[in-house]
């Protein structure tokens, strides 16, 4: 059976058409039966006048979200607000009934709409939500392949915890004990090792943090980027200021007018380059301005996240910043340090609105001060080995990041958390559904 | 500095350029020192006549697989073999010496290639397995987007083990116990459940399966496919169809002359229809040809799958063939029974030259059904209740499909193992790198 989507029916004026859709509304007067039919493209009015027949009769019997095939005919009717069209049924078929009452409704707190996230996934500002996220996620991968980067799967199971040891899950595996990825991070660097010249992944990220935030989730997708033979980091930023560049002009392009509407934010596409402040000036200007007055923070708080972002906003009215050259003490070991200042790393956050929304750096690609770096930290090198062997054997200059997919999205869309740009978000007290 | 990938050197006769890349060999002469360079787009020799200087005291102490950085002269030269072009060093930088002796060669087995697989990774054959992944990977996209798709991208932590409970791991979940996903099926559904008219995943899927075959791992990518108001199983079994075809053609165009080179094998384009012969004729056919002689199978083994794949190549030229209408008695119980013959399902497998690349069914959608169905398994229905809530508000019939990508790969170039078409393979006894 051929079906005609929602968003289509104008161009089917006087015809027989069948659409496929859930029930949004149903007002059954006396004389005549209005039905709102709604499908992930849009919304119609099926009007029906009574005359005790088969139509009538599954119209009276029907229930809100119930899953329905109506075919009927296509009228031009200006008093109805829906494009001013209307469908005559000839024939319905209630294809799946709901249960009434509902679960949840326009009134219910987030957690609850999370317990039934599929019913809250139908309205429409939800399906617009992941309609973003594909476009964001094939806008990236223009700018992926133009620039000629491999798309890779990284493992998720891991032999040792791959950076601290803190925030990661153990597996059960077999007789021993797996964890999951906190990130790619080795493994990309691996392929680079592996001569693959630019690595692309979008895949699941893990981290066993307790953390409640609106921010933060147990699982998230992570889209992470690593480009060999970089001459600095500033390559690194310079590609993802391309790749959000393009991201945001396709999101305004395709979904401008619908986020407008739903969200009642403006997609707007941001000028390139984005503004760059090295921490050290950051911490500088923000203390001016009376952040941190006890002075004892080498890294941004949340707070300062917000404050860096509000003071370059006003200064340049861009909505980006890149945070540069983070000290070393707060960075991993593999961060690469400048041979003009060893105490910081060619390091950087990129803050959108004040919410960091990636962490990207050099990587030190010489196995002798990997090494060292390492030790300095304090960490053991054996259950480094596999990693430091990467480096033994000709591993040339790169560097790479990371960025959080919801958060994006959550930024993008002016919505207040992540709980609500991810299909099924997962927490410390949430794993359902 | 600018560099220039050495596919493109031709475009840069008797100009200076510089390449980054690798030494693939070192002939060190007494009069003249050749090396050959490799990057992930080719091959160029470079030619120094020795000079005293410091171009040759760099090549004297270089080593293989070192990484470098010469910039240099293109010149045109008919004796070298590739493109008949060379370099004329000017520069050298050895940008990371690699260690002597590598530790794996082009006689070293599997195994131990495996645990150096970055090294393994930078022959031009292993590269150009993950350059075609890329391009499965985009064809596929291309039609999700062309047929309305959204990205979907489903939890891998799960509350209960999502099938049989057998094959899953378990995680540590804070105080209580998680398991990795084996299949998006559920959340897909729920996304189906929820209005999201198409689902498209390309995502690790994890089997605690202690199996060791050539076909199989631990963790692997899976794509996965569903789409709403479908009317029979058919129309999954045509949208991939549709994708496979779309696949080929791409890889034909864009890799099909370096596939024949490193791999022997034609990326042949197959025609549509693919074949479909349902599991009762299977059965029969491959019976009446000496298969299952003690005749109590009643689905196929990888035995039964290579004759059946011969047989339908025999008989009609096809690589590929979908065996539908499997027993109800041999899938899971959300699989759709057609009311004409409740005994089987509507599923198929796709079977490419004698590997199933493909389960994929029509999901049964009526909630008294499923719940029948589960129950006539000796299924518990409260470990289920999350999953069977999503069909009491009304979710339309859907179908769907998953896929493994290695096996397709390993299919496609004709190789013997999934471990060399995944980037890092994890195995029972493998967890590392």
């Amino acid at each position: 059976m051929s079906r005609t989507l929602i968003r289509d029916l104008s161009h089917h004026p006087d015809e027989s058409v069948t659409v496929c859709g859930w029930i949004q509304a149903l007002r059954l007067q006396r004389r005549i039966q209005f039905v709102i039919v709604r499908d992930h493209t849009g919304l119609v009015q099926v009007t029906h006048v009574r005359d005790g027949g088969v139509v009538e009769a599954a119209f009276e019997g029907a229930t809100v979200e119930s899953a329905v095939r109506i075919t009927g005919k296509v009228v031009a009717n200006d008093k109805v607000k829906l494009s001013g069209l209307e469908i005559v049924p000839e024939r319905v078929e209630i294809v799946a009934a709901a249960e009434a009452p509902l679960p949840i409704d326009e009134h219910t707190n987030l957690d609850q709409r999370l317990d039934w996230r599929f019913l809250d996934l139908r309205r429409p500002s939800q399906q617009l939500v992941f309609q973003v996220q594909t476009t964001v996620e094939r806008a990236m991968r223009e700018i992926a392949e133009a620039e000629g980067f491999t798309e890779l799967h990284t493992p998720k199971l891991m032999a040792t915890a791959s950076e601290s040891g803190a925030e990661v899950f153990e597996v059960g595996y077999f007789d021993r004990t797996a964890y999951l990825a906190q990130s790619p991070q080795f493994y990309k660097q691996m392929a680079i090792a592996g001569g693959i010249d630019r690595v692309f992944e979008i895949g699941p990220v893990f981290r066993a943090e307790p953390s409640f935030t609106a921010r933060h989730s147990t699982e998230f997708t992570g889209v992470d980027l690593e480009l060999a033979w970089i001459d600095s980091v500033e390559d690194v930023m310079a590609v993802e200021e391309r790749l959000l560049h393009h991201v945001l002009i396709e999101v305004h392009r395709r979904h401008g007018v619908e986020i407008e509407e739903h969200f009642g934010v403006t997609a707007a596409v941001p000028e390139l380059p984005f503004p760059r402040i090295t921490m050290a000036d950051a911490l500088t200007r923000l203390r001016a301005a009376g952040w941190d007055p006890e002075g004892g923070k080498d890294d941004l708080d949340p707070e300062g996240e917000r404050a860096l972002s509000a003071l370059i906003a006003a200064e340049t009215g861009h909505e980006f910043v890149f945070v540069t050259r983070y000290p070393a003490s707060a960075r991993p070991f593999y961060h690469l340090r400048p041979d003009d200042d060893p105490s910081v790393t060619e390091s950087f956050d990129l803050l959108w609105k004040g919410v960091e929304i990636t962490t990207g750096a050099q990587r030190e690609h010489r196995h002798e001060v990997l090494v060292a770096q390492a030790r300095e930290k304090g960490m053991a090198l054996e259950p480094l080995r596999g990693y430091l062997d990467c480096f033994r054997y000709g591993t040339p200059p790169h560097g790479g990041l990371g960025l959080g997919l919801a958060r994006l999205l959550m930024l993008l869309l002016g919505l207040p958390s992540i709980r609500e740009t991810t299909f099924l978000f997962r927490g410390p007290h949430r794993l359902e559904p």
